[in-house]
């Protein structure tokens, strides 16, 4: 009887371990690290803290922004988030869907929403996608490439259009 | 007289050498793959070649057009490339500025100029810039993510505008 308990133990095991290892789906280091560093970001940009949004890019980082030629270089980086944080109208948050690392690169990838005034003075907001590469600089990855796009044209944002929100 | 020189030639040697790898910047042999890629597949979309243009993606691959949700998997990103293919107008060209690999991630960057019909029936032109994120499968380099975004709003082809070229 105890032989027989200890047969099926062990399948049981052998059945367990890799269902169990293929539903966790455990991050990497390198996963778990660039998803911790793309929301301690989003942090400091949705709180509109200027000098900790810009902390996360190499100083010689691309900011490629839709309508816009890309920003080269820390010191042009800061000038346009500077001037979108001064904007009324600015809401900013995002979440990445996916994250990877491999030696000194990595990526996060992910879904964003963002108010502001456009060319109207109206406010609006935007539904959008973003592909960041990262680099790591000892301990630490740095934003080196920054990109997004939006779903569709901006729509008026829903409490500038009415009172019942 | 012969030692003298060979001490003014190992000078020579030791002076010249550091400059001439900072300046010939050599490429890594992934950076150096990665372009090539990047510019085989830029030559099949060039050429409206869809199969081929096609095959560069990972089956399970992100493209992230401006105004559309992001195209999940190659069957979608197919159907998208066969749409634009056929549009009358369509002309693309791209070239990375920068490309880089660690392991089995690598990058490319650059910029693009496009040409289509846009919603009024109006063949336009758009410059912009792009960042495609790359992941390595054996001894190839698929696409894992890509997205652009143009600089400016698109202006009307020049060549539709006047009958001068």
């Amino acid at each position: 009887m105890r032989r027989k308990l200890l047969v099926l133990a062990c399948c049981a095991l052998f059945l367990a371990v890799p269902s169990l290892a293929q539903e966790s789906m455990p991050q990497s280091k390198d996963e778990a690290a660039l998803r911790a560093a793309d929301a301690q970001w989003e942090k400091a940009a949705a709180a509109r803290d200027l000098s900790r949004t810009v902390d996360f890019y190499a100083n010689d980082a691309v900011m490629m922004e839709p309508s816009a030629p890309a920003f080269v270089g820390k010191a042009a980086i800061r000038a346009q988030w500077q001037k979108e944080m001064s904007d009324k109208a600015y809401t900013l948050k995002w979440s990445a869907t996916a994250a990877g690392g491999s030696g000194d690169l990595g990526y996060t990838r992910g879904r964003y929403e963002a108010s502001y005034t456009n060319e109207k003075g109206v406010p609006v907001t935007e539904k959008g996608k973003y592909l960041v590469l990262w680099k790591k600089v000892g301990n630490d990855w740095n934003v080196d490439t920054e990109i997004y796009n939006a779903d569709a044209p901006p729509s008026p944002r829903s409490d500038a259009r009415s009172g019942k929100q």
